[in-house]
């Protein structure tokens, strides 16, 4: 990784470092290094320069003049991407564009419950400013800290909320892009109704930044809620858990805040490995759900919904055993032994994740049948699935078996992946259901995806990219983009 | 409109009537002329045969044999558009291809709260279909008798109910279609999180027929309120109506079902010219609000919510005057003087339409600004606007002076409806919030959506329909499609 940065063509470099100085535009290797790496280190490549533009304007000057030149953009937020879709390619002839200078949020607006937010306010920013206007941002992912809003919107990000908000996507009311063209889509409005023409603001959330880059979001607010309960419940299994959600979703799927399944394996590498966790439960369990419920008003039922439902999953031995948060602190423990997982996997060795869906009613076929057959793949393997069952989306992690060589369980990587994917196909499921595609799962598009919608795709990219400059590589295999 | 009918290529004819038979193809003018023209008559056209596809596969097909004739295809469901948008045009040389034989309710599906329907099912029994399931498509338009969910979506309806389930376009969880080519879009996935390439889906919903036919979508169910509640405000004006839905939005938005804004020059009309529609209020008002909130409990607090919002605006003054539902019947009663407001306007002359949204803070603003500007413009002109308050999304409707003759007062349509738009645009509102753009707003793209917007959707036209076959005519002026 010592070989010399590529230049960019001489009039170009000076084209853009008259209009970005030395803070907007980074061409050292030193400097560039952070921006062209994945934070899980999956992938290192190169880039000719990082330009980091100050607002939209700069933004679509450096568009247009890459688009003259022929130079590949690779679209940067946070960087926090967990497919390797904000990483540039190997060849060193890409700029990456970073939009962390476009930091601002413009305003709150209490009446429409709105909020305009540049690309580059990190997640965390942006609910906090919510938070402060007495309104609620309800999106919350792990990397909040440092995932923009410009990139949570590229890549149409999840979470522990879209049981009850929906998706990224759906939290979006108005959009900025630059196209590749570097002319700007102004759809900034925040109309809640508006059937004027194609739907752009939402091909372009989830797009990955192959179609444009999201410079401005007016993102949907809700009113904090008065009233929250959070339990965490000891379960037998993926069914019970799926019963259990039932039972919640027959009584008010609106209350439903929050619905996320742990494994007991993934549990047991939790209390055992992060420093302060504990099973605040008499004895272990095969299966665990943490379910929130939340109401706008103070006054509401909240409270009698959790201890009904409940009350009564006990009775018939649908839970085995649950407590209720009591406190702040209490709602942070519980959370904790939810939020740890990632980071539990991790010190328990090398680890392979998947990130799939199914429809909600085949949880529990997923999680069986892909236990069984981990198991008889890698004798040893620690089969840890957690996450987001009422929405079908489970992180089907798995861990090396205790002993084993990391590289080698790594080597198995795409084994285990065509392992867990072929059931989640089987039952009509995703690849990906969270995280996109970026350049990791490129591969996978032409099975899943492929016939006429691969081939739109296809077309809706040469249509609006024709030079194929925006984020090449991902999202599509490599013999079309 | 006597001229013949223009013929199909015969290779196309043959193929045509040998796959459909006499029921899926109509080619006698008789025969073919409700499916020419628009119910509301502003269009009269021409087709060369009425093709009516028993299933996809049949669909496919059609649509495979135009292509490769080049013969244009105007997709209509249940012909209820506003806009022109399923009316083909005078040239004959088009087919109306009727998704009406698509009609099977193919699955209720009561764990993921999901229903497979074809694209030829009315949005009547579909809701039917639902609610004999215990469970309800949150979707309600004045058209829903005869719309066909393939148009619905299509059209990305909204309706009453948006201001708590959003358009049509995020009551769809999985969607098939037949792209321009023949080739069939299999996207008929039940799933809550599927970021796998570009929003396909979205992009078919709301593209007015121009860019497929839907052929089968899967729509998200909710439960069935348990508790509901209706009432009827008199008030003082727009701006007290906000100030109404802010109060009972600040409580709990998820709550509010409907929130429906009439003004007192419509409401007297419905009194007057609707047998047995009474106001059943001490005496009539400037303006009034239909709210209807609701809950999937029955030990909600709904009832103390509405009584306690409305309690402080009695007493303070901003509504004037409230009645309470108590009965299924008072429930009907009232939800009728907002459903009898078209047929109301009607019966007292002629019409000009304005379907337009704002920021829902602004309503207000419209409100007031074009009142005053339609008066201006035509002395006697009776200003009666209503609609969805909740989504910013009002029906600017005008009804001629008494006496006026009706054809002097359309011939002034354009003035007022450039009168209306003007102040809308002003706003950062939209021409068309529920109807689309259909044939009778295209002349509107490019003020309102130029520049990238429309550049970008007429490349994505381009590249999806190379031929122009899909219901040309209609979203792009003329000179794009």
């Amino acid at each position: 990784m010592s070989a010399p940065i590529t230049a960019l063509p001489p009039s170009l470099e000076s084209a853009l470092s008259q209009m970005l100085g030395p803070v907007g535009m980074l061409v050292d290797a030193s400097d560039t290094a952070p921006y062209t790496r994945d934070w899980r280190l999956l992938y290192e490549g190169r880039c000719a320069a990082v330009l980091r533009p100050a607002d939209t304007g700069e933004l679509a000057r450096i568009v247009a003049l890459c688009a003259e030149h022929d130079v590949p953009i690779v679209p940067q937020g946070g960087n926090t991407s967990m497919v390797g879709g904000a990483t540039p390619d190997a060849s060193g002839r890409a700029v990456v564009v970073c939009t962390s200078r476009m930091n601002r949020i413009r305003e709150i607006d209490p009446h429409d419950l709105t909020m305009v937010v540049e690309a580059g306010v990190t997640l965390k920013a942006a609910q906090d400013a919510a938070r402060n206007a007495g309104l609620m941002l309800p999106l919350s992912i792990s990397s909040e800290g440092s995932a923009q809003i410009g990139g949570v919107i590229a890549t149409n990000a999840g979470g522990n909320n879209t049981v009850r908000y929906g998706n990224a996507r759906e939290l979006m009311v108005g959009l900025e892009a630059v196209m590749p063209d570097g002319s700007v889509f102004n759809g900034l409005r925040r109309l809640r109704k508006d059937n004027t023409g194609y739907a752009l603001r939402q091909l372009l959330a989830g797009s990955e930044g192959t179609l444009g880059i999201i410079s401005t979001v007016i993102l949907q607010l809700q009113p904090q809620p008065r009233s929250r309960e959070l339990a965490l419940c000891a379960i037998a299994d993926a069914s019970a858990a799926l019963t259990l959600f039932g039972a919640f979703r027959a009584q008010d799927p609106s209350a439903i805040q929050a619905f996320e399944y742990m494994s007991g394996v993934g549990m047991a590498l939790v209390t055992d490995l992060i420093d302060g966790a504990t099973l605040p439960l008499s004895e272990p369990a095969a299966a665990y759900v943490l379910v929130e419920l939340a109401s706008a008003r103070a006054d509401d039922s909240i409270r009698t919904l959790m201890e009904s439902v409940l009350g009564d999953a006990l009775e018939n031995g649908l839970v085995i055993d649950a407590v209720m948060a009591e406190s702040e602190s209490q709602v942070a423990s519980l959370w904790r032994l939810r939020e740890e997982h990632a980071e539990a996997q991790k010190r328990a060795g090398a680890n392979v994740k998947n990130d799939v869906s199914v429809p909600v009613s085949r949880v529990p076929a997923l999680i069986e049948r892909a236990t069984a057959a981990c198991e008889a793949l890698i004798p040893g393997i620690r089969v840890a699935p957690f996450g987001h069952l009422g929405d079908g989306n489970i992180h089907f992690n798995l861990v090396q078996p205790e002993g084993m060589d990391p590289a080698a369980f790594l080597a198995r990587d795409h084994d285990i992946m065509d392992c867990v994917c072929a059931i989640v196909h089987d039952l009509d499921g995703s690849f990906s259901a969270e995280h996109g595609v970026g350049q990791l799962k490129t591969y996978m598009m032409p099975e899943w995806r492929g016939g006429a919608e691969l081939e739109t795709m296809r077309r809706i990219k040469q249509a609006i990219d024709p030079r194929g400059i925006m984020n090449p590589g991902k999202i599509f295999p490599a013999a079309a983009s």
